[in-house]
């Protein structure tokens, strides 16, 4: 069950652990005031680490370890949480993963087990060694402990910011915009709730659309963190329920926004983490919850968002 | 009088007005750990937003105006305090500063007077408009109310942190150390105050080591907020009284910590900002608070700290 009450129980859990990441404003032309959840500032560099506490913190004491697959943020999250909760973690990563992400994991103490990028051997290894050490498997994002735990980064931001219009957050495999919409429509029913989505990473714009899932090709956007193929199959008929609509941003718009985050909000963001920022800024109306979901950068597109502030 | 009291009222007459930033906490090799206080996240992207709204939230109603002279961060900070409190604001600019702090300080509605960059045209403009208007100066560091307000981010820290073992803030006019110093000092005494100067701008270090105020030729270094002098006539004593020492960092040092905040934690600082993180770094042992002061960077410095983290 993802509702008001599984969130707050999870922010609960999770509150020794993560940060509680300040609320922004900023006014813009006009009207518009943003209301900005700079979930960048988490000790990983993003929200993931929210909804992997949430999980984890439920397991037994007992629980010989975790497990998960990934090459981003959530495998970042998974390791540093077992860390701090004294849990063995097996991480399962494309052998072509960057290697700062594979050093970082390891120096949280994960261990990192490296299989072929190509076809699903990824799924199929984390399997195995949940059965045959028996690790707990986390999911990055389809699973109502892991949704409730993303979802407290809107509560923190609802009661800092009181009630507001509007609320932007990206939608990759959907957690965070699932357990956001829970909260933010349990408590003020009146928000309207816009995913955003890179332009070729569409999968929950069709899906909507139709009225079902859809598979959509293996995007190629710079938003490393939002090539999704398509939604959760718990998240996606909590964002039919509760979505207002998903709006699309371009590669360019996300660099515009990293650019106008350093300038004006002094924040380093990643390209999914400025996603809904660039719609924000393109709408520009009203007081606009805006979740910053991650600052993990690659070097040269953070030196490019760089050269843009400075125009 | 700057004490615990007078820093724990300006902290209730300010806490609607500034951001409470978070803790950040940053482990470094073996035993070091980093908690952090990124001033930075204020709205004008500086720490010089309390000192100003310490001062003026204790004008009275019927007050006309304040008036300030600076080309930085307190240019800003006393604008948008005006602003917030409905006072009128005068703001006392060499006719070379840049454009976009000009424009940033009439966005906030404030009256900006340029006057010759030679000379001390800048403190007798003010002073004028402060007789001819009835306008209040508010100074940018040599008051105890402008220095009770700047300590309310060590109490934040301290209350968020427990306490730590060291403590880097940067040393320009002295007001932020001299009102951090009092509250670190009142509520853990055992903190050793570590103040940090450019290499070129070590006037404290200087004055400190004279046991007098002492007067060098202006500083070139690229920390345009730490090309001080002098230190201030009220600070300077209570820095004499609270000090353990003073450390000089270059330019190059302080590009580096810029890098290091933009990849690891995710936050852009001006140089003056990362001045205390270059010292931290470098010295890199126990439990250490770290103020990082302002994020107001000059286009070309950030390009060149995203190089720098590229690295």
């Amino acid at each position: 069950v993802l509702d008001l009450e599984t969130i707050a129980a999870a922010r609960v859990r999770i509150a020794p652990y993560v940060v509680r990441t300040p609320l922004l404003r900023h006014a813009l032309r006009g009207d518009c005031e943003l209301l900005l959840k700079p979930e960048s500032l988490q000790p990983i560099g993003a929200f993931k680490l929210r909804g992997a506490f949430s999980m984890m913190t439920t397991l037994p004491r007992g629980c010989p370890g975790v497990v998960a697959h990934s090459s981003g943020n959530h495998a970042q999250a998974v390791a540093r949480a077992a860390r701090a909760l004294g849990m063995r973690a097996a991480i399962v990563m494309p052998a072509d993963v960057a290697v700062v992400k594979r050093e970082r994991t390891e120096a949280d103490g994960a261990e990192v087990v490296l299989v072929d990028p190509a076809g699903d051997e990824r799924e199929r290894r984390a399997e195995a060694i949940g059965r045959e050490r028996g690790f707990v498997s986390v999911p990055p994002y389809d699973h109502p402990l892991v949704a409730a735990g993303q979802g407290t980064a809107a509560l923190e931001l609802l009661e800092d910011a009181g009630a507001f219009e509007r609320f932007y957050a990206p939608i990759s495999g959907g957690g965070l915009m699932a357990g956001c919409a829970v909260a933010l429509h349990a408590l003020a029913p009146g928000t309207e709730l816009v995913g955003v989505e890179p332009a070729d990473g569409n999968d929950t714009r069709l899906s909507l659309a139709a009225g079902e899932r859809r598979t959509i090709p293996l995007p190629r956007t710079i938003a490393d963190g939002l090539r999704m193929r398509t939604p959760g199959a718990f998240t996606f008929p909590v964002l039919q329920k509760h979505l207002a609509r998903v709006e699309l941003v371009s590669d360019e718009e996300m660099l515009d926004a990293m650019a106008f985050a350093l300038r004006n909000l002094r924040l380093v963001l990643e390209p999914s983490g400025a996603a809904s920022l660039a719609v924000a800024l393109r709408e520009g109306r009203g007081r606009c919850g805006v979740l910053l979901s991650g600052g993990n950068v690659e070097p040269a597109l953070l030196e490019e968002a760089a050269r843009r502030a400075a125009r």
